[in-house]
């Protein structure tokens, strides 16, 4: 199943995303690059809010994002209510994030992993459903954080 | 030097949360236990978003966000402006994200890191200072995502 997804990065991550761009392409997945599209110092939240819009208005249905430790990208991104962004380093945690999470968007770093991993994690990223049941209801309270309190 | 900490989990994580509310302790820390305080099932995203209000309201100057993954609470914590929390399972990450990102709660997954790797992490996330300069106006983008915008 391909899919339509959305990359971004700072400028620590450029090459990572050029490989996985190139990579996504070759299994037949539509791809946005949002940048950046040099190798000039960059504020990675800026990129990271730049995905997470194009996500939230359903321009792609995933989202990569990359910085040096894809910490603080990963911050950025869930700054939004749209977007369940997982941050990881090993094929696990990608699967759990969507099993568990629904994760629209997946964070690595690309000073910390190695390109193969990092093609590792996507992958099962991308073919792992979400689970549902009883995850639904805690993934709702992630898009509607008031009503968690509320019901708290 | 110690802190006041605040941590908070799911049901999936209690006992990582009890012997690290302990070792915090032993440490000197003042550490504040926000729950849950039983192995009945909860939801992440509650336990999240009270940790970070915690930090919001100045209770604690640092978090730790459990669950089974580290995934799910590590997104409800970053919805809150206040908290850059960062997801990590290795030493070098969990200095990162305080000399890069300054980053104020640490998640980590339960039943995907070793009890020793999680106090190694941790530790590593207490001694490290925030190392400022570029990193500065990156980390105020975060605090105040709408200024973010009106610039990037």
């Amino acid at each position: 199943m391909t899919h339509r997804i959305a990359i971004a990065s700072d400028h620590a991550a450029i090459e990572l995303k050029t490989v996985l761009v190139e990579w996504l392409a070759s299994q037949g997945h539509n791809v946005d690059d949002l940048g950046p599209h040099s190798s000039d110092s960059v504020d990675y939240p800026d990129y990271g809010y730049k995905l997470a819009e194009h996500i939230a208005e359903g321009e792609a249905v995933f989202g990569v994002a990359l910085c040096g430790s894809g910490i603080g990208i990963s911050m950025a991104v869930n700054r939004h209510r749209a977007c369940r962004c997982a941050l990881v380093s090993d094929n696990l945690s990608a699967r759990l994030s969507r099993e568990h999470n629904d994760a629209n968007v997946i964070a690595m770093g690309a000073r910390l992993i190695g390109v193969e991993t990092a093609k590792d994690c996507l992958a099962a990223f991308l073919e792992t459903p979400f689970g549902g049941g009883r995850h639904q209801h805690r993934v709702d309270k992630l898009t509607h954080p008031q009503s968690a309190k509320e019901h708290a």
